[in-house]
């Protein structure tokens, strides 16, 4: 299907019609408004809603919010309407309201180039979890040797544990290296500064845009439901921080300063053509557990490294979202089988997404084994974890034929740490 | 100090002038709103600022709210001046505006026994603590023996885990049982159901009424500054299900389902005659974490439980808030050091509050050493872990000198776990 938007077009196009990814943009003094991105351009959902191009009876306004909250909140059936209008009125042959009444035409559409995007939507709680089968053998036998490598829950249970929303990030916002407690090796007691061993992490997002009940367990396939789509997530970390405070309540404040989401919601919809099973288990699952049909998808993932002085990015992983060991369909339903009530809003960390092989592993940490192994730039410079003013940008696409639903991109830069002068005397 | 409100003068009395705690309330039919407990009545808060008696300038209806949030948020030049001013409307020999208006009076003070208590603000995120020296060597012991029972870092760092704010629920909001993981003991593989080993945990939670921004951490005066108040915390447990989960990223669903607090707010200002300081310490704590004077507090604290059989209650735990290693602002100040972002409205739980002996531990997990050392109720009855219908209530106060700051009470009862059809097949 081709759009009369020309750019969505474009075969290497992050945002073709079939896309129409979610996101809230505004111009200098603007207020921030939802979107969905088409070609080079971001369509002003607000516009379209004020006009009745577009309607969600019982709803006026909802787009004209600066979160997507309120959109999610309304469910499958009206984020399957208003994809399917707003399909019609991009599609070449569809209907004309829109690409034949230039000036809303001109005023619902704004370049790329001009706009801001801000944090999609309102994050209600944060949960990371550690489904990637390789990131957590690999990180395992760092840890613990490669015979303890899998702790004895892993293959049962998708682990997990709750993050820090207030600390959620859009693509852009710089990250400042965070001051902890560390216990560099040898030392008897722990010393307090900034993380020397700074990493990032390559993840995908769940959006969830539904909801249940405190003391009500959903099922996977309910789980999927309350899906409403996914973001490229860097779930940055302090290494150091991490090993000394870990045991025995798990990370905290090693994963407390940033993560950083893509301001862009790629749907579940848009995603469709892309789903992929979960891999051969060598023990079965736990009934509830178990996946009705392929929940994962194939997402072709990459992460880039440009220190401050470099003139371009070496890219230092290639991935795929189907390496995962648990979808996030059954994360959440792992995650409110307790009855623990999850929101519209909530935001679920796949985990690391670390292929089998050396250059497909999702966090420094892994491709220098530790810092054992430095990794060398096309600058010709080395790192073993991140510098002060280097810049990690995740990218994200699902192939189609001739056409590509993108991600766009999820970037941050490293700030040196900020010391209070009271703990410098 | 008197009130003219007779029952706030009893000795016995929760809530004396002194202590004006605050709340969310409403009778049938009505918008939850803001009050203060005085003696056996709620103080309609949004009653006086309608009538001009309380005002606070550019934030009118600030206490018609449903939640105390933007009150917290306006700190505590304001916190000051309002507790001043309901100071002098409510105390023998103050501003009669209120006493001397029966018809306002009649309106604005509301029996306690007619009225329904809410959740007094909106959780923006929960996170608990580890922090009570009695209760990590319990536990530890317990679960690694004597010789390992504090991990290396509890003398460092004040241990926490961020916990899931959607499933705190005000004092009376029944507890399902929670559905998850367990592994029975001897067995090969984990199996799925109700958990057996259900456990109380008695808490403090500081409220938080200020905040910090992304990459910029607070010192521990900062942080006492930012806590509005106090409430009673029970941190439900499922034991097996943690034991379980918990390695490698700490407890999840183990304590996903249920935290429960009590509906009134003490605030700061009310404990200032009860700061204690932190006990000695055999490793002196990183400059970071030095605190400039006493932030504990001296609060008895009790819980009892009551089977569904029984007539009357049996305290099972007589224990003090003073007990504990770590003070919530030494948590606070550790929580933002790394940058994180703590905002209005955060929930920081103090950890089990355990005293030295026995008949103080703060968990069924300690008072029956594991389900080794069953307890005896005063009905006969026995119990290692909760049993369905069973009720937990825990109460505290701080003792004054002919008056007590009391918090009320914090309770909660045992539903059975609720299955899915589609998991019993």
């Amino acid at each position: 299907m081709r759009s009369w938007v020309a750019a969505a077009n474009a075969p290497e196009s992050p945002f073709p019609i079939q896309n129409l990814p979610y996101g809230v943009f505004s111009r200098p003094g603007e207020h921030p408004r939802c979107c969905v991105a088409i070609g080079d351009a971001a369509l002003d959902l607000a516009a379209l809603e004020e006009t009745g191009l577009v309607s969600i009876p019982g709803n006026d306004g909802v787009f004209a919010q600066p979160f997507l909250n309120g959109f999610m909140a309304l469910g499958s059936p009206v984020w399957d309407a208003v994809r399917n209008r707003l399909t019609d009125l991009l599609a070449e042959g569809g209907d004309t309201a829109l690409s034949g009444n230039s000036p809303l035409r001109n005023a619902a559409l704004i370049p790329l180039s001009d706009v801001s995007l801000h944090l999609p939507f309102q994050i209600a709680e944060y949960t990371d979890f550690y489904a990637g089968r390789h990131h957590a053998v690999n990180v395992g036998t760092m840890f613990r040797g490669p015979e303890n490598a899998l702790p004895p829950n892993w293959l049962h249970i998708p682990i997990g544990y709750n993050g820090r929303a207030s600390s959620v990030v859009v693509s852009g916002t710089a990250v400042r290296r965070p001051l902890g407690q560390l216990k560099p090796p040898g030392a008897e007691t722990p010393i307090f500064g900034p993380c020397r061993r700074l990493d990032m992490e390559l993840e995908l997002g769940a959006v969830i845009g539904g909801s249940n009940r405190l003391g009500e367990a959903v099922t996977v396939s309910e789980a999927d439901e309350m899906i409403f789509g996914y973001v490229l997530l860097n779930d940055w970390s302090a290494r150091d921080i991490q090993a000394w405070e870990y045991q025995p309540l798990g990370p905290f404040q090693a994963k407390a300063f940033a993560t950083s989401i893509s301001p862009w919601i790629v749907t579940k919809a848009a995603l469709a053509p892309f789903r992929r099973s979960t891999p051969h288990r060598e023990r079965e699952l736990l009934p509830y557990l178990r996946e009705p049909g392929p929940m994962l998808y194939d997402i072709a993932l990459e992460a880039d490294l440009t220190p401050a002085s470099a003139a371009h990015a070496t890219t230092i992983t290639r991935t795929n979202y189907k390496e995962m060991y648990y979808s996030a369909a059954q994360q959440l339903c792992h995650h409110a089988v307790s009855g623990c009530p999850m929101r519209v809003g909530d935001l679920i960390g796949s985990g690391t997404i670390s292929g089998p092989d050396k250059g497909a592993y999702g966090s420094l940490l892994e491709l220098s084994w530790g810092g054992k192994e430095p990794i060398t730039l096309a600058t010709g410079e080395t790192r073993s974890f991140l510098e002060d003013g280097d810049l990690v940008t995740l990218r994200g696409w699902a192939q189609g034929d001739r056409y590509r639903i993108g991600f766009g991109e999820c970037s941050g830069q490293i700030l040196p740490a900020l010391q209070k002068e009271e703990w410098l005397s």
